[in-house]
């Protein structure tokens, strides 16, 4: 096998925002598979906000990407070469990682797709990762009853949007935040929540105030900075917070002060943070759980694609500052060889 | 029965630190008790740090006190006229309410007790609703493995020296924050607490961080401010935060900014606000099982006793400001009239 392999390697740590000139192109001859190893060609790479985490040089859950290392990501690929009994050339699967055109994974970390199940790279988001975190936030923390009020920030994300939906069918008054009136609409049109606030209006928490007349009773956390300050101000008392992710200050050096947490003890508030990864028995759940409504179209999402490998950065750009709508993708190679 | 009552009654709204001139003593005829009531003459009054919520004029988890009405805090005191077929005259209760000399309550609130289970006020302490308060704390939220390291600010204080000691009842590496020399020793000699950190020391972070070198699974919060500052940053994976109270800004108007929450995302921490009366039956299980503990003298508590039921702001003022050591009591009127 002579083809070259093309990677996304770390050139440099970003200050802020991160910029395509962080990252540089590698090129190499393509792996050839060793015992229980199995190479694939990337035909989807997703790209989320943890992302950003990687980049920083400090301890946090997951270990931080080094420089000169290809940067991490989940993709959906096609077997090229396996030397793992469980795979074959042609098969499709779920789970080598990296921003590259090929991966060598162990076949054990792979999971086989089934291309006519549903859209292979939906199994990135609603029915992956963003779509199994909502799913484990509302059925681990969230906890919904009917008649409550939830509140979702980036809600027409990968996650927001599967959380709200997972909500209304809960029977829930489900109240989206989403950035801009193209978002607001199709959170509220096709997801069918209850209203969607857009956060740039200048007075958020009056507008959320009145969009939600009895309080909060679930709020899950997509975003931190003002829109949490504007969420956390309307809990009810045993408020449920699903602390998922805090987009707004990804890039930020120094992180601003938060809420002063008195109110918590007052109203009984139970806050707690959420990575999927802990509960990976969640992951088999939900596609079980979800791929028939899916496939039903009872479950809506929303997909921005960028084609080609080099324009990682510039999706991961996107998804940190809003620029996308719904999961973010990028489309490496083609779906057929 | 013609004698009198006394009341303290709030005058005026404190801004800040109460005062005793935000409150008044007024003085009627000792109630006579309708059917089902009984009256009783109080021997102890609690003070406790939740009372300075009352006297805000905004919504909390129970009603404030308006101008004019009698202060509240619950006692232990003696009946003097029954008409509930359960008490007679000479029989010792808890539960009556106020600050004031004499008590008419409904006799379904009262809880009758043995004069020689346990000294009378460690009704009001240790094994009534701070003790109650720490243990639901831990058996609620707090779920301490041997081995794990528990911090407990307010250490020395009736909550907190309860809390720690079923810490280390649990197996666990307990560490106090507590405020002075004095009552650092107590907590570490007495109570045996791992160490104990005076949060008065120029660098609180620091010191706290040595104490705990494997970082802290469980906080239990009494205070806010500097301390929550210190103990937050050390939280681990998985940690769990008990938010009982937070003292130090019970005094403000305006709370300062609280903490970045985006260490609970990454860390999975559990936050989560704690009113006892929230689950009535740990009053009982937590009295059964503490009091063999109090007579045998296992469980330390402490008491700083003020006499004079005039002195309550005072008690009050002292126990917002750490002045009290231990369970703040007040001593209205005599064991045995």
């Amino acid at each position: 096998m002579t083809a070259m392999q093309r990677s996304v390697v770390l050139r440099r740590r970003p200050v802020g925002e991160p910029d395509a000139s962080d990252f540089e192109i590698a090129e190499s001859l393509v792996p050839t598979p060793g015992a229980g190893e199995v190479v694939t060609r990337t035909i989807w790479l997703s790209i989320d906000p943890y992302m950003r985490g990687r980049l920083w040089d400090r301890p946090s859950y997951a270990a931080p990407v080094q420089i000169g290392e290809v940067m991490t990501g989940e993709t959906v690929g096609e077997v090229v070469a396996s030397a793992h009994p469980g795979f074959a050339a042609g098969d499709v699967v779920l789970g080598a990682r990296g921003w590259q055109s090929h991966c060598v994974s162990q076949g054990s970390a792979l999971t086989k797709l089934d291309r006519h199940a549903a859209p292979l790279q939906a199994n990135l988001g609603v029915l992956g990762m963003p779509g199994t975190t909502a799913y484990s936030g509302m059925k681990d923390i969230g906890l919904v009853k009917p008649g409550e009020t939830v509140v979702i920030s980036a809600a027409s994300g990968a996650v927001g949007s599967v959380a709200g939906q997972l909500a209304k069918r809960a029977g829930a008054r489900v109240i989206g935040i989403a950035g801009g009136p193209d978002k607001c609409l199709w959170v509220q049109e096709t997801l069918r929540f209850d209203d969607c606030i857009d956060h740039r209006v200048p007075h958020l928490g009056r507008a959320l105030a009145e969009a939600c007349p009895n309080g909060i009773d679930v709020y899950f956390e997509n975003v931190g900075g003002d829109v949490q300050a504007a969420a956390f101000a309307l809990l009810n008392p045993f408020a449920r917070v699903i602390m998922c992710g805090m987009v707004a200050q990804y890039n930020e050096t120094t992180p601003p002060p938060g809420p002063n947490l008195g109110f918590v003890v007052g109203k009984r508030v139970h806050i707690e943070g959420l990575i999927v990864t802990d509960k990976p028995e969640r992951f088999g759940e939900w596609r079980a759980l979800a791929s028939p409504w899916v496939k039903g179209g009872s479950l809506h999402y929303r997909e921005t694609v960028i084609d080609g490998l080099e324009n990682a950065p510039q999706a991961l750009q996107m998804v940190l500052s809003g620029g996308n709508f719904g999961k973010m993708l990028v489309r490496v190679g083609p779906d057929h060889a």
